[in-house]
């Protein structure tokens, strides 16, 4: 008779082990000393919040795909789908007690019950950083130079973060007398890459006749360098202003930072949602174009006009991390496959000796990472862990203060007269694989 | 008019500003550091779980503090209220893929719908690590020592950690003929700490007589030292076992190690719940024991018997994040007060300049965190912000490579001919500090 329940996990969400989350920790530590290096500090939300904070008081789209339901004391609440709408909240209720332009970053995990039959999970992190109350070509372009400072930082090199406006594009809508359709005309452009050109136009066409299309078309199409292009998007929309001059200036700081190969000025961004009034980004990986782009933002006027009357300017991105965690392990650029400690300390079968602690403090004290094996079993299996677990070395005491290393992939072994001797061989070993 | 939603959070849940959430994130690393130095790997469990599997097939007490409802796709579901039921769900899906034994730490949020009203929070981490698939003098020596460990690498010297045996308890119960009413009197002992010697033994003797409460009250308490407090124990048990031989063995791994000054053997220490089999042990601050247990833990046989036939036999301690961060702080050893950066690179008005990126770049390359003043305001009002963010030291560009460095507190400033020689200057100020 077996009474057991079936050890299972939901549809949708997944058990992370310890070498893909070592990975997740390892991408986290990396993205969040840029962060720091740029003076940007952690908050943190609940994950919980009342469904009219996260919802507004309508409702809509965005309600069925979450985690709502009433809890014990008769709220209505739900799982945050996502850190904007928390950090709009959060913004509202405290910028009285922050200093303005507030720099936060916030890594954390949202829910969403999405569709999982296109990979999606139901439980994901979202790494947000957002500069708030000011408005600023400085304050763009010290976001841009931190995404670009993030993936350099995660070992990429070669990638091209697209950039627009979406004050130009609004005033292209208007000049074109489309403004009444920008909703939909918004979402068709956003799926350029996906649908391909012909396919939006014919879509716009239906929708907006077909002159308006081929004009859509026109505005959206870059031209060979940046300053074509912009002069092309303001004739279009109308002539000179602000947001062209916005724009320059991001560049021409770009440009001062020796960070313009990284940028192209491509008018089809426009990040889809109302929310964004300025620049807008996207960033694909030149050598993997397909996975999407793995870190898109932009500005927006008013960050939390749900919750009250203040302006709050700002501008911010967001990571992609399963995007990039996925990108890294195939462009070889991850860590995966470290091992879970440097060296592991054979330990004599029964004895139920102090030496091994002894011995793996020295590695510690080092700067190593170090194992003790505590069960007891012959020393096969004890090799047999260390590689499974891919620790590079095994150490077994030979008394007298000697010590034996062994190489786990080679399986060549090594006396060492002193225990130092061994820490010292292992530790440049170490190094030169770091 | 004013049709906003009001900003606010649930009953039982906060916002984490960025001076408490950058002492958090500090605490994690910390840990997380000394976790990683003895070989514990990370791992991570879906926040939302199958009601069967987080309540087993009946139910009970812990029911009514979790919140449990029921998802779009009609599944009875929860968030976990502990990481230790997911770990043993974990351990019974994974163990075939699992190097044994496995060591593991998790470091992520639980949720309860706790009572408020005692300055709970209904959202809070846990920090759990474990070694299992073994069952040796070791393992217990293991957990115990990267609890010595976590505690100084925090800054802490002066605490003890209480240790007893459940064994030798559950013996002791078998011997004294009350084993019928093991549940209510390790309910009753746990109590110990809250409601003195007294009141426990009269509830004691309400229970099983006031002969056999005179025997509990004499077992749990300790003797002189550890060799006369053992010896008290195996007599009232019965006398020596197994149980007596692991909790000498794991004193004698102390004293070998040095460790045995932060160890005293106290019978009362039960850890009240069912589940534990083996050492038990609760952690306190000497300069703070109202605070409780910082750090509890013990031996179990079977940790994942809900869900497999495995036995799984392990050890594991949990350490009390909120209330160390709080005894950190109120002993003056956490990083309270810290600046959100190093150095503030204040903004020509209005300049729209790149040369701040250029600067705080140069500070960034000597490993300081640098952040630019990107809002058009005057001087003054950098220098307020400056001094509201906890930030030390103000750059201004002077021209012709020379700049001015400001002491934020003292508000004093000197000029530097060359970036370079600021870039040093407050380098060593830096490291002066930390």
């Amino acid at each position: 008779m077996n009474d057991k329940i079936e050890p299972r996990v939901l549809k949708g969400f997944r058990d992370i082990l310890p070498p893909a989350e070592m990975e997740r920790r390892r991408f986290i530590s990396i993205v969040e000393a840029v962060f720091r290096s740029f003076g940007f500090v952690p908050i943190d939300t609940p994950s919980l919040e009342y469904s009219d904070i996260l919802f507004g008081k309508g409702g809509g789209e965005t309600e069925k795909q979450v985690y709502r339901f009433t809890d014990n004391g008769g709220r209505d609440i739900a799982l945050r789908f996502d850190l904007t709408v928390p950090f709009a909240r959060f913004m509202a209720e405290h910028v009285n007690e922050l200093p303005l332009p507030f720099k936060r970053y916030h890594i954390s995990k949202v829910w969403r019950g999405e569709n999982t039959q296109r990979g999606r999970y139901r439980e994901f992190y979202q790494c947000d950083f957002d500069c708030v109350g000011a408005d600023c070509a400085m304050a763009d372009f010290e976001i841009l130079s931190i995404m670009v400072a993030s993936l350099k930082s995660l070992g990429l090199s070669s990638f091209t973060i697209r950039l627009s406006h979406r004050g130009i594009f609004n005033r292209f809508l208007a000049h074109s007398g489309i403004s009444g359709q920008s909703v939909e005309i918004l979402r068709l452009v956003d799926k350029l890459r996906k649908i391909g050109a012909d396919e939006v136009k014919s879509q716009l066409a239906g929708l907006i006749g077909g002159e308006n299309a081929e004009r859509v078309l026109d505005f959206i199409h870059p031209e060979v360098d940046f300053e074509k292009t912009i002069e092309k998007m303001e004739r279009l929309a109308g002539g000179e202003a602000e947001d062209g001059h916005r724009l320059r200036t991001v560049r021409r700081l770009m440009i001062e930072a020796g960070l313009e190969k990284h940028f192209v000025l491509d008018p089809s961004i426009t990040r889809g949602l109302d929310y964004y009034t300025g620049v807008v980004f996207e960033t694909f990986l030149d050598e993997l174009p397909a996975i999407g782009s793995v870190c898109s933002g932009g500005r927006y006027d008013d960050l939390a006009s749900l919750y009250t009357n203040q302006k709050l300017p700002g501008v911010g991105a967001s990571i992609g991390m399963d995007r990039l965690l996925a990108a890294l392990e195939s462009l070889g650029a991850s860590d995966a496959g470290a091992g879970s400690s440097d060296v592991l300390i054979v330990n004599a079968q029964d004895a139920e000796s102090g030496i091994p602690f002894k011995l793996a403090q020295a590695f510690r004290l080092a700067g190593l990472s170090c194992e003790v094996y505590t069960d007891r079993k012959k020393a096969g299996p004890q090799f047999a862990y260390a590689e499974k677990k891919a620790i590079p070395f095994a150490i077994t005491d030979l008394g007298d203060g000697r010590v034996c290393v062994k190489d786990i992939k080679t399986r060549q072994s090594q006396d060492f007269d002193s225990l130092e001797g061994a820490v010292a061989h292992i530790k440049a070993a170490c190094k030169g694989n770091a």
